[in-house]
């Protein structure tokens, strides 16, 4: 055994229990692994398939403390990790994916800096911080173009599409005035996620490139193999793993991208990235040799990834809100795979599971 | 939604918290459902990953009683399960599979006759409470042949292959005296096991027969599909079903067969049944469409049967004592699906994980 390699009973802590923690410590207990999950809300789902778990919060060091001398690593379901509880943790275990990682994903301005620098193509951009920055702004991406706030944003909260300089205006107001970010609109034909994994050692692989839909701004479908070029999907799994590169990453990365099509033919820009598990790469659970949540799971305990390969073309469907109250009829879809997270209350907008159709 | 399917979020109660109960419980998370697992040793590996868990004897009636009210459902994970406190459970909240299946497992001589009554061949057979049983039962089974407590016994516990008259003899008084069966030699060629899933509505379903080989009388390797003809394989199925029929039972079954070859070609004698999910079915949790775990929970759940189609031929071997050391190495085998159970210590003949290999 590789002396980095930790052994099954080993300690896997994660910060946050909802879905994605909740299938990363299902992942986990099949290698044998023991979960602690850390979270704030005294109801989590991933609290009912962990070992042991931590209600607390985020800015409650004396709890991270004591949460990471019983982990023998620790990793999180969703960047928007508070930087002093990843200083906090990484002092006494070790984190996976580093704080770079963390950092770069939770400011947008930071991470399409980082991701020009690495490489990639991402959409016009400027920062907007005063009324002043506005016209400078609009003279770098064009109208229409979308305004979003640097930092907590997600499934479309935090941003407006503007079509004015008056609308803008009115946006930059109400988004707070400060720590804005204004984006060019990318005229894309689709947009496709790369579900990389990347070990401590450096040795990556890349799933097959899903296409995704969404509805709403939340994802609604993803689709494996994406219909893009063979070209386009290799690019993408080499931009994808570029990216982890660059952030000498440990774990799952989701990186979005949009296919734009034009006369010259298929070319990708990065919209953006998330250094954890993905919505978009659920699909392997049931498509691929290896799912998403246990290579996680494998790289950040130092295992070797495990095979990334498609078993056939699979349809990824969440189920948001009362689209799970279809769970009868979908438990008996033979085609259907269905995943639910174990969440009492259905919310519109709230992710409560999924159904996954393999060979379709 | 037929009234009879529990819906998500109802609490399914597990007898017995091994490494059965502990993929039972995986199974019931990714469905949604609540996971209640009930045993008295307080290190079971399935209360790791079960939501709530009670650490007490199952001859504790008012232990027993507060669990059944907090279950919508009962199962267990091994088939000695006392008949009172299936009483206690059943008088509660649904027990499946049923007492019915119970009783029949428990004791060999009744499991015999009920087989031999549901028209399937089994060893010749008698029993012997006495010493003055034992020339009688000679006669019906010839010598050698083997006896066996009627009770309690697994992986070749509580039996002795015997000779002569001589050598009965002593194992009787060895093993008790009494509630002893003697069995037959089967001059079998190789076993296998039909793995029969059967909801409450009579819908029933085979998974592939498997091959199982053994080692010091414990399941090393299960081979899906078994080396058998169509015919064979097909009379398998048909003889697992009939038998789940017989028993009206709810759940996953797993039923032993003998092939004897001969010039009359191939014939199955049925060594003993479980009921229960089995050993030799955890290939299904990578090799077939859904696992074994999935179909019992869902069955018990009034749920409907998941496709019990194989994906590719899949060896599964056991992982015994200290062979769960090579984890390092399976895990970078990328043909190996590796499955352990967080069983902090590892004990000869213990059983610590399976890997299975699909598509060899």
């Amino acid at each position: 055994m590789a002396p980095e390699m930790l052994p099954p009973g080993s300690v896997v802590g994660m910060l946050g229990g909802g879905q994605l923690g909740r299938m990363m410590a299902l992942a986990a207990a099949r290698l044998g692994l023991s979960v602690h999950v850390y979270c704030p809300d005294p109801d989590s789902p991933a609290f009912d398939v962990a070992r042991a778990h931590t209600v607390a919060g985020y800015d409650d060091e004396a709890a991270l403390a004591a949460f990471a001398d019983r982990c023998d690593v620790v990793t999180y379901e969703f960047e928007n990790v508070p930087a002093r509880a990843a200083e906090v943790i990484a002092q006494r275990t070790l984190l996976r994916p580093g704080a770079l990682a963390l950092a770069t994903s939770q400011d947008r301005l930071v991470e399409k800096t980082f991701l020009r620098k690495a490489g990639a193509e991402v959409a016009a951009f400027a920062s907007i911080d005063r009324a002043a920055d506005i016209d400078a702004a609009i003279a770098v991406t064009g109208l229409p173009a979308i305004v979003k706030t640097r930092r907590f944003g997600y499934d479309g909260k935090g941003q407006r599409k503007v079509e004015s300089r008056e609308a803008l205006a009115a946006a930059v107001t109400e988004l707070g005035g400060a720590d804005l970010i204004l984006e060019a609109l990318v005229p894309f034909e689709l947009e496709v996620s790369a579900i990389v994994v990347r070990g401590a050692d450096g040795a990556a692989a890349v799933y097959d490139i899903g296409e995704n839909s969404h509805a709403d701004h939340i994802l609604k479908q993803t689709r494996v193999p994406a219909r893009i070029g063979a070209e386009t999907a290799a690019a993408a799994a080499a931009l994808g793993r570029r990216i982890a590169d660059a952030l000498d990453y440990v774990g799952v990365l989701g990186v979005e991208l949009f296919v734009v099509r034009d006369d010259q033919g298929e070319r990708l820009v990065v919209n953006e990235m998330a250094p954890r598990v993905h919505n978009s790469g659920h699909w392997t659970e049931d498509g691929a040799v290896t799912s998403q949540f246990e290579n996680h799971v494998r790289v950040i305990a130092g295992w070797p990834i495990g095979s990334v390969a498609t078993i056939a073309p699979t349809v990824m469907e969440n189920l948001i809100g009362a689209e799970a109250d279809a769970w009868a009829a979908i438990a008996a879809d033979p085609k259907a795979r269905l995943h639910l997270y174990g969440k009492a209350e259905s919310r519109p907008g709230r992710k409560m599971g999924h159904v996954n159709r393999v060979g379709v």
